[in-house]
């Protein structure tokens, strides 16, 4: 299987995953009697984890071409760690509509938060474990030799993406808040320009 | 990354966006004791917002297209701007399915006319912003030479293509008919043979 | 743009209609005291409805790549025809689950299954308005010469392919079961070998 | 029509499937008392039917390229036999959530489970007649020969792939754990690297 299928029905399931997160914003029953505005309003945690759920899917989709990008050739393995890969993904309008759910409730917001901020960890893990296997495991399968230092650059950083999002799972014990603004700023400072001066620094996993 | 695998997630995008359109259409419970006819007839609203939406995305996807064709490279920008570009259009599910349940609500109906509106809004502000930058801010990936008053052409005619939004938009207060009317006679604008002398005059942003 | 790129979306709105067909085929509720086999051997319609409505969408992608195979560039008018035809297409789910729900009660199947047949109707008739202005409106655009009497076999192939699912519509009011089997037969005929003779006797539209 | 033209309609429907799984599983009810952890714990089944029917898919898309591959041409049949294995792909999120809902019940879970190892027998049973028929009715469709010994090996491997699902299917009546064990295991088997010697024999059908 050449890369360019495996990219094309990648990109298939992550552009269904961040299009499905739309379906955990819920228009309000217009037979109740409260105020439009206020309860749209009141939903306003499902408009911020849409737009950090998206922000990072977009991000992990960028950065999934980039690493696919680097090899000629896909074998078993691969396959069935890019599926993985997807496995979370598709796990994500789930734990974003539950995070969104529960962010403002008094009970069980702290583990909403975590498993949110854990599938972001989750996913960024195997994304990170993918990237390891291609680089050192399966150098053969490289388009192109890529230097010691340049690998190990990319798996450190990768690495290093993991830690807000261990943060922002262990930190979801503070508050689901603390959680939330973790994974937003990571999906935010990923996007800001001043992350992009080269596609790899815009890798959050 | 090329513009075609952008495009091709793109079009992935838009594609679910518009076809998850049809949740909104909820078919009548049969145990209610209702006539089916006079059921189906009352949601009308949800055809009409169905109808409009559809063709605003199916336009929307004509221009994304009429865009990207001018450029040759991608750059984390540009990447961004489409991201922010398909996370408004994710939405347009729920903001068509909000319009369709309010329209004929005496209360409400003004807040989700304009926030319908308003989201057709956001994607021609963020769609002019994103052929900004390329025409302007980033023509060294152009795929050829572009003269300026074509590319003062182009956008002024992305801005003009704002304005009946942001009426629609505004004039919600007036009605919520008002707002789907205007939207609807400027996807019907973009889509009638008329408009199409060439392809950029058939960009409502 | 090019036939490919537009092949390219509209497959992806057949894939996601025909995909979120099964989202109106219901898990009983396991709290109801309700035998399972029974409950699901009740919802007998979904299941007919989904396997009709299935093959139907398939046959119509099919021949859908026959059509644009034929031509080598697309218009602005080709390009609002084709998303017309989506709009149609992207509609089915919604007229299946009608459909399913309606089939079996006493008041409003006849309706249900007009709204059926008759959107297997308008799907074939704007199929047939597309390629009647492909073959004969814009032959400049067609990739080879295709003589007359082949034009004309096309579209009288196409016209003759509405005429069941005219019937359909009509004899809803015989009775749904009806215009069910006629669709069900038309989408059965299309899919056997023998109809296989050359692609566009596979037409339905 | 091209084999890439199909696998990438087919690569639509295999995408949108396994991302719509995640549909099935359902965010508790912030308003109700119980609590959250105890609430997501005991819907556990939807997290391994998830798990299941995730890989299950991804692995008959892995070999779904491994048979159009072989073959250079398509016509109607081929065609047909494929979107009747789409049809069946396409009913697993149905299936699964089934499953997931009545793994743990005292009446109904016999026959869910047996709809559920069903469901991929099905579709086992489509993908072995859709080689078959590859493979020594259409040998003149294929791309390169393939001598008479490795085309029985392709298929007693694909009829053995069934032989699991069809012990899963009857063994329900024992226990409906017994029957996604091994729907479990079969995944498991082929996605572990011990299974990928070649490409062919990591199918499972």
């Amino acid at each position: 299987m050449s890369p360019g299928r495996l990219e094309a029905f990648s990109d298939g399931v992550f552009a269904i995953a961040i299009t499905l997160l739309v379906l955990d914003i819920h228009v309000p029953d217009p037979s109740t009697t409260a105020d439009l505005a206020q309860q749209l309003g009141s939903q306003w945690p499902s408009y911020v984890a849409y737009g950090v759920s998206f922000l990072t899917i977009g991000i992990i989709w960028i950065n999934h071409h980039a690493m696919l990008r680097r090899i000629k050739a896909i074998d078993h393995e691969i396959l069935i760690l890019n599926l993985l890969l997807l496995l979370c993904v598709g796990l994500l309008p789930f734990t974003t509509a539950l995070m969104a759910a529960y962010l403002k409730e008094s009970e069980g917001e702290t583990l909403a938060a975590a498993i949110y901020a854990g599938s972001f960890l989750l996913m960024s893990v195997v994304f990170a474990a993918m990237n390891w296997t291609i680089l050192f495991r399966k150098d053969h399968l490289l388009a192109g030799p890529i230097d010691a230092a340049t690998r190990r650059t990319i798996i450190t950083r990768g690495v290093a993406g993991l830690l807000p999002y261990l943060a922002a799972t262990i930190l979801a014990v503070l508050s689901p808040y603390v959680s939330l603004a973790i994974c937003g700023a990571v999906a935010a400072f990923y996007a800001l320009p001043l992350a992009s001066g080269d596609e790899e620094t815009a890798a959050p996993a």
